[in-house]
């Protein structure tokens, strides 16, 4: 037996058969082309570019009604990434100017351009270098004369679990191994945000990513246990274990049953509390996800999807679009769409130079602030949308009463253009700030008061609180959500949203952290929004928990100077 | 008339005479030599070097009892860089390997360095490229048949007032110009802790760095006024601007004649509460200044200079004798050390890659901690000099109690390790910790309780506070000493001084700023560490205040939504 140790990036037990899929990059050969096929090659290469967009257009539009809505969402993204100049025009350039072959052209601006997202800051950008690079594997691949990609034959759907061991999951693999019954994914590469995590949780399979060579040691047809609840990865085990692991898959499968019951059951404490629950999405499509788990509402929607792996900006129409599709599919509930969250360094623009702080940098609402027109583009296709239901706009990163009163102005006058425009938005539309730096969670209060909502970002308030870079494998190990200097920043936000009557919820990861439940509660918090495939979880803490119990509980260890085992609780 | 606008190094105004020193870099030219000649090649560049060295020693030797001990330093610190294998060895290499000729192979390593450095996130280390870029010009000098460095004749010595304008100020620059008197210096090139701004503020005289091409426009024999408090330089200003900048020195002097009239005033308020003034240093030989401008101790020596500019690190002797050379200086008033406070990104360790947030990475304790060895000997060399005097151990970048915890046992073992090689150290050694992140400072009772004394570094605490870089100048107008956010952590950390009796200092760039000396004082501050420069100012606001109405004022406005006004104080 061999155990390697990844990312768990999907929760779940699997057992199953591996299928491992061809790892190896394909070989193309570079070369200078005569100075007179010039022409011929450029075409060679834009009709390649041709055939694959449409390939990833025709499977987007093909797909069975029961894929996940995400494929789709990735393939078009895929197909996007193919219509942009970066790819369709700058490899042509170089075979115009350097005399490249196609290949050539396509991998160097390739490698180029995966190097400028690798080198991003944020966690969820560096993931898209894999974008452009399986969009150019599937431009080679049509290069060198491989058929469309087709659903694959039915070989592998005998009823048999079969587990997908791959270097990395692209959408297009996910469309090929369609028809055979999937029990897990495990990938060389990948992140909590890979494709493979986010298709592997909206379809509720097991997924363990970041093993670094499972795809060597895995054969096809060994067998795999893949547990998604501590990232292991066991290849050929014994018996014994074999028999430990199908006990915990049915423990687990008859967990998910019974929390399938509690769907549509009020989120109310023991003591009658009502606890409001909400999802985190960052594409449309999850807004799907989000009713199915029962969600009252999107806590935060993050707009960067359409910012990512494009030049240029999406114009009004385009994010207008997008933030309507899921206000109307949230039919009335609240929709939180926090402004784009973005920095120089996030944006695929030559010109920017990355900082050397970018998480102290010029991000958010500072960077959003900075460039009033862009902003106010978002602003009013955002206003826009709010004519379709519940919109509440959410700005990350404030620190600064002269940030609330600057964006609220740019609202107003994005509502004036409207109106000049006449085109209709909401009445009365919520404005919220992101308490995620500590400076606005230590002097809350006149937040509170101007605002009419405060959102409790957990990831970068922990981050900037203790001085700690989680992705920084230097530090990651000094993170903690626990230590009394959060907690008390906490708990006075949620204090001054009591005094001043706001709404405070905690969209960050301490929300979806069952674990973490009881202790927020005894914090006083009675809204969470979390990824939806956690809210079940959470929810039947909830349900089990006396929230005045642990509010005198937690308040008796708040100013203790250890951090608070929430066990104990 | 011509205004060029710069930093403010150092404070004064003056008018005078310019001298503008040559500019341009040494032209040299870059061939490959026949192999044949590459030991003749190699002893010429080793011939070269160890010149250059014996002139920066024998000037550093020679120095008139009254220059500035800085540039003494200074250039023995040009002496060793010229010793290390980095300079000494590898441009040999690159003659042995690529048959450069002795000038290509120095300027191309040094052109490596010098990146090293200002690719570095602190500007204290940034500035440090400017050391590999003089001494290499020094060799190249040698190279070319230049003669050694001599004092220059007394041609400048007329009584005049000059002026030096040069594109950057070396310190063997600075012996060639003695027997001038200077009244100020303008440079293209250097920040607040470039050579120019240390030697120019221990000499007392005014000097505007960063003004990108001073050197350019004024020529010898130009009339200049050098404002050192606003970073201005007027080249040829009419009679009337004269006459103006003539009262303004005036009063500038008078002022100072005024100020050195308190320098053995003891500092206490007019209602009788004693405020310790204490200085911040960065080299040795800064004790000197410090004792005359009349600080009470050294509140903060940073210990980086001697990791500075050298491949591996110093031995335990040769960091005792630095620290031991402070302490004998002070004669028994109370030496701060804080131990190291560089990460790898300002090592110019090979290896080591830069982090994506350095800022909030493993520096500092973190860095420490986490290489047992290096932290023992520094911490073992600040023990054995505390048998000369009081030694206090300053901890920077603590967040969490077991970091105080690891670092007390670091030192318990380090004092054991004494015992068994019977050197001796002092009995009681006082341990702090600098309060420069959010964490310790919301949550500080128990780091009060576990030490004796505590630091507020109030620069890093503003940067983490608001989540800003202040190097960063997409977001450097963000940066606000005066957030109500950052006002009550300092509150918060004096309050828990006082309910514990530890001792409560600010060492960071407010307690030097003579306009938040009041402010301070009405947060129940006791206790302020500043360059020496700034201490005298600051002595005299604190004698004219009373400090129990600056705390009643400052009580009532310090909950409030905005940002105070210190001048309502």
């Amino acid at each position: 037996m061999l155990a390697l140790y990844g990312l768990a990036a999907s929760r779940g037990y699997a057992i199953g058969r591996a299928v491992v899929l061809g790892a190896a990059a394909l070989e193309v050969s570079h070369y200078r082309i005569a100075p007179e096929d010039t022409d011929a090659e450029c075409e060679r290469l834009a009709e390649a570019v041709s055939v694959a967009r449409d390939d990833f257009l025709r499977l987007a539009d093909n797909l069975p009604p029961d894929s996940p809505r995400e494929i789709s969402a990735l393939l078009h993204v895929h197909a996007m990434l193919l219509a942009d100049p970066m790819l369709a025009q700058e490899p042509l350039n170089l075979i115009r100017e350097r005399h490249y072959n196609a290949e050539w052209a396509l991998t160097a601006q390739g490698q180029q351009l995966g190097e400028q997202f690798a080198a991003m800051s944020d966690e969820y950008f560096r993931e898209r270098s894999s974008d452009v690079r399986h969009v150019i594997e599937r431009v080679l691949q049509v290069l060198a004369g491989a058929p469309e990609i087709a659903p694959a034959d039915q070989a592998h759907g005998t009823g048999e679990s079969l587990i997908v061991v791959a270097h990395d999951i692209s959408p297009a693999d996910m469309v090929k191994l369609r028809g055979a019954k999937f029990a897990a994914f495990a990938t060389d590469l990948g992140g909590a945000t890979s494709h493979t995590a986010i298709v592997a949780r909206s379809m509720g399979v097991a997924a363990v990513v970041g093993l670094t060579n499972v795809c060597t040691l895995a054969r096809d047809g060994d067998t795999l246990v893949v547990d998604g609840e501590t990232g292991t990865v066991l290849i050929n085990p014994s018996q014994g274990i074999l028999a430990e692991y199908l006990e915990r898959q049915a423990w687990f499968a008859a967990e998910r049953a019974s929390l399938a019951l509690i769907k549509d059951t009020p989120s109310v404490t023991l003591d009658g509390i009502k606890i409001t629950l909400q999802a985190n999405i960052e594409w449309p499509e999850e807004a799907a996800s989000a009713l199915a788990a029962g969600a009252e509402g999107i806590g935060l929607f993050r707009s960067e999807f359409l910012f990512m792996n494009r030049h240029g900006l999406p114009d009004e129409e385009e994010q207008y679009q997008a933030y309507a599709s899921v206000v109307r599919a949230m039919e009335g509930r609240p929709v939180t769409i926090r402004t784009l969250d973005i920095g120089a360094d996030k944006t695929l623009d030559d010109e920017a130079t990355v900082a050397t702080n970018p998480a102290l940098g010029e991000r958010a609402v500072r960077y959003c602030l900075a460039r009033p027109d862009m902003f106010a583009t978002q602003l009013r296709a955002i206003l826009r949308a709010s004519a379709h239901g519940t919109v509440r706009i959410l700005l990350p990163m404030i620190a600064h009463m002269h940030e609330v009163r600057a964006c609220l102005a740019a609202i107003d006058s994005a509502r004036a253009e409207l109106d000049t425009r006449g085109q209709s938005y909401a009445e009365h539309i919520e404005i919220g700030a992101m308490v995620e730096i500590p400076a606005i969670a230590i002097a809350i209060e006149p937040f509170a008061e101007a605002l009419d909502f405060l959102s409790i970002g957990t990831n970068d308030l922990i981050q900037y609180t203790l001085a700690i870079d989680r992705a920084d494998p230097g530090v990651a190990r000094l993170y903690d959500p626990l230590h009394p200097a959060v907690l008390r920043l906490i708990a006075n936000t949620i204090n001054a949203g009591t005094r001043t009557g706001k709404p405070v919820s905690v969209c960050g990861e301490m929300a979806g952290e069952v674990s973490l439940t009881r202790l927020l509660l005894g914090l006083g918090l009675t809204s969470f929004s979390m990824h939806p495939q956690q809210l079940l979880d959470v929810k039947r803490e909830i349900l089990r928990a006396h929230t005045n119990a642990l509010r005198t509980k937690v308040a008796a260890v708040l100013n203790r100077a250890e951090p608070i085992d929430p066990k104990t609780l």
